[in-house]
């Protein structure tokens, strides 16, 4: 089975080059669902390039029957900032002309759908696949307007117009998939909607942050946020309706890094979800993975109380009780003192989640996170 | 009259070396109100400590009685933005580290207060003196809670140990300040509350922003919109309450820059509305000087729809008709093509009110604002 | 006449969009000399794309016998450097990876000629095209061991597989024209080589700076040097040969800008140049300009002595004495003590030559230059 | 045995705060020599702030008797350097103000001591002693020179004013090591002086780079090259001297990381160098460590010869055969095709000696050391 692939012109420089995205597409002889998986939308996270690289891969040998409905799959999504270094360091996670996080820019409908109880109401007696259907066209209307306003003479700001032709390419998909890591070192976990949690396991991965709270504008809220909140809706108007709409992001190890071990997690996870959602046929699923949910509330993170260097760190995984020291700080002066250590404790019982790559610290960076359960 | 001067250490670097804020205070004989001045929060911006220092000459040659309540003057206000570095220039907007902007870091008693109603409901009967006090205290209890975070093992980002260290300066202020400019190149203005609006011309500045949409967590925000949020809490209740407590911030032209005609101009609009507010008695006020107030909606930022150089921009100041063109962009490719000149044309009425400092361009990038009026 | 357009793949990202050199070639009827102008190897310095666009204009519209010999132009020449940004701002003088000047980077071929000696010995009897030539395919032998070392699997760092590219463009061209400008604000003038300075008035500046001490690897030496070290070869064994082979740099304004009179200055002065060469036949020539020719030496660095803001500085082209005040300091502490105005005098008479665009100095940062004289 | 800490102000910041260096200075009872210990001169590599820790605790446990000399001791000798961040890393390996390496700006007296046969001359027939101190006059008295331009108007840039303050603590030491460790990830090493080789076995390391070629300007050079080329000048005059003086940088381990390891080696062999000198007395020293000693030009840097993302490279200390895989790179493009991955081989034997943390590389970006022997 042979990917369609096509190449989008995203971004004209200043030097008159040109970066592209470029989209690797398998398309099923069989009817289904459209799978969109991206991968490195923040800089340093190249993790799922490296999944995808496998997953083109092994869709390759696949039949063409094989397949119900469509899997796009978009490696090194923004390459502005794979391309973006602070000295020898992927330093893109934000973009260094504005400072906006490229994570944190993307369209949420919800948030300029005034009319929604009055949409929910005319559609209560549809079908769910008529609902879905007439929202999406909804959706897509309201969509029209960004474009219009990039092409005024006062066009809009990169970030406007680079999240106008990555959604373009997923608005219309029924799982979405986003593959980051850590911007630093972290154990491989995957963001759950509270909505969507029951599905979550089929990524055969030990842990699941649940977003009870979100962070507004990113790229899997912006995809899902709209479903959901038309689903809310209809349950106050007394309907219980689910899209069979997900989103999610998955976390494989830590920055500027591929994990084989990540890869080959990641890669077996997403395999397992497409069989599960039958869009990769008569592939056996694991239906009973163990996967520990837990709150976003749960993770603790740690930041340094003075200046220093960080030292006797805890590592990656390392199981900690509430006063056990999880690092030391070693502060130097200028007043004539000598340098001392410092002892930092755990507040809670947990496990060391994810750590800095940088053992320099000045007064308030970060230094671990501790998952608390 | 001699400013009382305290140092108060505020960040200790990796390095064991300290940052500090310098507060200079001039102290009034006669009892008032506390008004506090800072400037350069925003690394590149820093005409206003030109200014702060003209100010703290000023009151220098005025005898302690000139004065009722208390002037705070707080000059280079973050370090670490005025310090920091990007080549040549001053990339101190944001934070180097995680790309937080300086200014959407304040911590904005509004967003947590969730017994507003109720408290209003208890003070209704109150003078509002009392009210005043009452509400300062309960601002100053939650405000307790931040410390307490900050001392704990896992402290908290330097965004919120910061916050701590300046907002605590001026919880219990009556008028506060804070003296910004362009980051680019800019026409001097003020950005105004619309519920303070009618006070904004003492500032002696020919355009004033109305803020009608929040950025959210910016300093003069962060400062007013808990008291605008109880006065708005009285009126719900039928009781008219307007307290005298004041947030501006001046936009004193072009960053990397002081531009002397700027820094007059701040200085004699803070002179005159210290006067109108009886801070600096026995002064002149002009009550008559007639600002322009548009809303901020009417400030049109133009973007680079494509890569390349801006040739022949329309200076600052300059009128502008629809359609007009207000630059051109020389855009080179690399496709075996001749390069092209694109004219860029104006959407509304207006005058040229911003304009980028670089004109080398990527797409996307900022190239002018138009006030359309 | 239309020109030839080619182009030269030259950096494949980490996304794997690539950046490209573009080569406008206007080759003439007659035959004659290989001119190469190249601009913006500064990302910052980007006016000199706006004079190759007025001269390919130009040239577009002459006759093909007009022009005896061929005229490279390549605009935009360090992508890299001219997409790179730090904030708002062009940071592109030096590579973000490793800190590298992308003008001192180049390959130096007298650096690495250890048989220079027995080279002129051996072609002493020649006639000067034929010691032009052999030279020449000297020099090619030795670049080619460069593509080799890049070939290899350890390749070469970026500068050098970069250079390799804009190398093999120029390196048997006659004439060598790099177009760039101050990193911050300058007056207009050209880098000459001393024992080219008679012909440095074609290019109708009114400043020209002798190179009697090089900065080492920077184009125009890696261009010129190895050709002045074969004629001082010849000196010494008592011929003199005057290559008609030269190299200049010219200087058109200020960083991040298109100077519309430096854009015009600098189109008129490569005309005439080009006039004087008999590259461009039968045009008029000015033979007369009058030249200020000074050494690098008369051109004198001031640092701030101290951190703070500048203020009060003379302007570009203000004629000082020594003595003068040239610009004062704002410098704040963090000791109790009230902020203070430093005065910085001249050390010599000359002219105000550059300045700092940023007026906002850490101690040691860069304030502006005197040309003394 | 108590340090006496001395504070020198280093360097006042736009802001008004100042950065300081601090030295810890063991003073023994017994004459002796002048030790001079370093860290963190590159703003990444803080282990030897920890390795200075470490020596304060031990020789604070001395008596003033087991000291012969003294021992100074400078942790974060370059808070600019360590304080820098360029996103979440530490980016001071160069200045990001002017790009200068910070270990390539210091003062080499060598390079302009224009009489150093004159003054050879005038010293052969006395004792070594005298020599040593009439050659440091001469020194100082050059070196005065540079505080003479640092005190005029025009000042210098920030580099120079930085090295007259860390050299001035040490053109009179016997002694001087500066601990470093790779930018990225290495195996830890010693770089040593040819002339002074033979005692790089008391540092007890397993590996030395016979510094052959030197880099220029750098910490190390400039402190012992004058006295290798006064050596070299009597030995033309037929007069064997060495002086015992000696100069050592460290690399221990990795990048923005204390190693445990690295921090215990680095201890254990300074304090075996500081008994092999009798400095510290009574010590038993291990006078037999086997120590491969190789050329510069055995360590190989391998570039990534088009864009990509690492896979597969082999770990630190691998070792390999010519012809072996090292890394594979996974390319992708924007051409429509497939993206691919491209196997690197060693061109030579070695063992894999350093690599890159970032596994994210455009072309010609680093990628890895193999150290050929």
């Amino acid at each position: 089975m042979i990917p369609q692939i096509s190449t989008i012109e995203l971004l004209k420089l200043a030097s008159g080059d040109t970066f592209a995205l470029q989209v690797y597409k398998f398309i099923g002889n069989n009817p289904g669902k459209k799978v969109y998986i991206q991968a490195n939308l923040h800089g340093a996270e190249i993790v799922g390039n490296a999944v995808i690289y496998e997953l083109i891969n092994s869709f390759s040998s696949l039949e063409e029957d094989t397949i119900a409905g469509e899997i796009w799959l978009v490696p090194v999504c923004n390459p502005l900032g794979t391309n973006q270094r602070g000295h020898l360091f992927s330093t893109g996670r934000f973009n260094s002309y504005d400072g906006m996080n490229w994570n944190r820019i993307f369209w949420d409908y919800e948030k300029e759908c005034i009319d929604l109880e009055e949409f929910a109401r005319s559609q209560i007696n549809n079908p769910t696949e008529l609902i879905r259907k007439n929202y999406l066209q909804k959706i897509q209307t309201a969509w029209q307007k960004q474009l219009e306003k990039i092409q005024k003479p006062s066009s809009a700001p990169w970030r406007q117009q680079y999240r106008y032709q990555l959604q373009s390419r997923c608005l219309d998909a029924d799982y979405v998939i986003d593959i980051h890591s850590s911007s630093t070192q972290s154990i491989d976990f995957i963001y759950c909607f509270q909505e969507r949690q029951n599905n979550a396991k089929y990524f055969l991965l030990d842990y699941g942050i649940l977003m009870d709270k979100y962070d507004g504008d990113a790229f899997d809220e912006a995809f899902l946020k709209p479903w959901l909140a038309l689903e809310n809706e209809f349950s106050k108007l007394g309907k219980d309706i689910k899209f069979d709409i997900e989103s999610w992001t998955l976390e494989l190890g830590s920055g500027m890094t591929i994990n084989p071990e990540s890869v080959a997690k990641g890669v077996a996870g997403i395999k397992n979800y497409l069989a599960s959602k039958k869009v990769w046929q008569n592939s056996a699923i694991n239906h009973s993975y163990s996967i520990n949910l837990l709150s976003r509330k749960n993770l603790i993170n740690y930041y340094a109380p003075t200046g220093g260097m960080i030292q006797n760190r805890l590592g990656l995984g390392v199981k900690v009780k509430a006063g056990d020291r999880v690092y030391q700080l070693l502060s130097f002066n200028k007043q004539q003192e000598l340098p001392n250590v410092i002892d930092i404790c755990a507040e809670t019982d947990g496990i060391i989640f994810d750590i800095s790559t940088n053992q320099c610290v000045n007064q308030g960076e970060y230094v671990l996170d501790i998952l608390n359960f």
